[in-house]
């Protein structure tokens, strides 16, 4: 999407986007030769894909599984090759800490040296999540640094996330992870010849040098290793690059923070898919751009349970009147990814998209991967969504004269 | 469109193109469910449909709504964000103004300045065009510039265009309309750092204080706001770039104007769409692309008639014997944009297309939208349609070995 051109044609009006997002909802056909949404019994997509334009978008690039970072930042209109989010800064999303402009965030792994100073186990046995946490908590309370201060979060089981604070930091820094066991862990280099990448690398490996003291007479975890460094990615925001006023409705602090980088406010969610709808009716005349997000179809999709995640479209679907009741002026329904039960994880595979407005294009009777491909949007890049939603809004001037 | 490949690879033959434009005429369904193509009764163009390539072209970007500039030049290959043409530069084409390639346009509104010098009424109480057309013949024979010579031409009510003729010019100027009443004209200020911005700046603030200084005692158009600066796009030609003796058959100076840009002969067109393929037949020997522009599809969208529209295109399609008569080796029909009645306005959906060749794949019985959705194109950028045309000529040599 091109941003700029966004922010040169749009203009605020009153009318009400909805994006509601089944988190991995494309899939592959099962044994019956459907797919988890062809499959699901779900009159009211159907109804509403008979008066929608459809497409199958694709996420990212050909043959590509995106990660809920950039799954995400397509769906919002960002180019996921432009913005990139590092692992560090998600695992901070994930564990719902809000990353200053100038925060340094890194992933740690707890993991096991040897005698030799080499590294046997790069999860320290995986160990447990209560354990884990202790850890983090004796090192926050022990650990000075000279060169910043820091956040320590733990995550599960081996993981946690540290987050440096301070001025003039660079994520061009290399793991520190040497990604295979019996050699050292690598020392923290900078990628790029400038005083901040030399400032973040020195402050990384006394971050290291100190933990490792404290955790010295430790087992199995005696080391850290750390990866994915990241700084907030300064992506324009909403408000910024559309002029909306938008929100996000979303259960994991992950998405909660992928919808802050972009400058959405976060509403307080209610319970499961009702308590998101609620949410959104409670809040539904202060915002003009509701975010919605559904994470039970990806999860499902990853534990290979194609008749659950059915069920979750099943589960939408029977309260989709509710949303409609609402009266969006756009109302669009997509996944960031696929996450076909059969995979069980993320794939490549285009996401069925849905668009009703006012102004649409119909082509068929029902909700599912392959009546999309037939669709008016036909296979395109998910990156144009926005621009698609802000058309269907009234909210774009005309390009030129 | 690379038009670069296309320089390389294009080769001068005797096959002759004709792209057939219906200003216009993408569509939405009416009540019926049928878009203004496919309530049409074109008996034609559906059996030229049934032996057609068919696609849905897209232009300019997704959920953006081209203007007839940047509509045209996705059609004839080039890219409308690398090629802009300014307004002011549409208004001198649309009164019939050729631009010369250093000449610089804006276009002028009659406005209302009250006693405190703050602008009342942008546009004059919109002014009668007699009256708006005496004013710049008044303006005309008094003002004498310093800076440069300057053709000023009346457009419609409150409405003109002026030309500044010269060396050494810049269109990146801000607008002197300040959009709002109650405000003072804005100085006009170069945007770029260059003696040629400074320097049409200057030449820009000279002519309106001498043009307020002639409308001083006038009423209600005593100043003028000046909006939309631009200059000759300078696009590589039809000749340049396709090796084409291209001809332009359009009845309004708009659509000439945006023709001659890309280098085109202008041909002197009949009356009508009958008019319009006479003129054709006449000079069908003595070039080897034509582009033919029927107006009277958009002019009908725009006034929310869908059954005008309709009858407009069949009458296109009633005439269209004649012109496959003359043997066209290549015929694409389709539109620089939708214009659905139901929008009363030029829009972001996407835009049938057709073309007709010995070569094509062909899928459906009939030229509508949805049959074009499931084409052998599928939906595509309209800057691809000069590629396909000079492919289906075979006019373009291999790429590669």
């Amino acid at each position: 999407m091109n941003l700029e051109l966004m922010q040169e044609l749009s203009v605020p009006t009153d009318s009400k986007i909805v994006l509601l997002v089944l988190d991995g909802l494309g899939g592959l056909p099962d044994e019956n030769g459907r797919t988890e949404l062809e499959a699901a019994n779900a009159p009211n997509l159907d109804s509403l894909a008979a008066a929608s334009d459809l497409g199958l978008a694709r996420p990212v690039a050909a043959g590509v599984s995106p990660g809920s970072g950039p799954g995400h930042l397509s769906l919002f209109g960002y180019n996921p090759f432009e913005y990139v989010v590092g692992r560090g800064v998600l695992s901070a999303l994930g564990v719902g800490f809000e990353l200053g402009e100038n925060d340094l965030a890194a992933r740690i792994n707890f993991a096991t040296k040897d005698g030799s100073g080499k590294i046997s186990d790069r999860r320290a046995g995986r160990i447990p999540t209560e354990e884990a946490s202790q850890l983090v908590e004796e090192i926050g309370s022990k650990l000075d640094l000279d060169g910043a201060d820091v956040t320590l979060l733990h995550e599960k089981e081996h993981r946690a996330v540290a987050i440096f604070h301070g001025e003039g930091f660079s994520d061009a820094l290399n793991d520190s992870d040497p990604q295979r066991t019996g050699l050292e862990p690598l020392p923290v280099k900078p990628q790029e010849d400038t005083p901040e990448a030399e400032k973040s690398a020195a402050l990384a490996n006394e971050f290291v040098e100190k933990v490792d003291a404290i955790l010295e007479s430790k087992e199995p975890a005696n080391t850290v290793l750390l990866r994915g460094f990241g700084m907030h990615p300064k992506l324009p925001s909403f408000a910024e690059a559309y002029k909306l006023r938008a929100a996000a409705i979303a259960g994991y602090p992950m998405y909660k923070g992928l919808a802050r980088l972009a400058g959405m406010e976060l509403l307080e969610e209610g319970e499961g898919v009702a308590g998101e709808f609620q949410t959104l009716k409670d809040n539904w005349d202060d915002y003009d751009f509701f975010f919605v997000h559904v994470k039970a179809t990806d999860a499902a999709g990853e534990d290979g349970d194609a008749r659950r995640k059915s069920e979750v479209i099943e589960e939408v679907d029977g309260l989709l009147p509710e949303l409609l009741d609402l009266g969006p002026d756009v109302l669009a329904v997509t996944g960031d990814h696929a996450t076909p039960a059969k995979l069980l994880s993320h794939s490549w595979h285009g996401v069925p998209f849905l668009l009703r407005s006012e102004y649409t294009l119909p082509t068929a009777e029902s909700f599912g991967e392959r009546t999309c491909i037939g669709g008016s949007l036909g296979t395109f890049p998910a990156e144009e969504i926005m621009g698609l939603l802000m058309g269907h809004a009234l909210k774009l001037n005309r390009y030129g004269a």
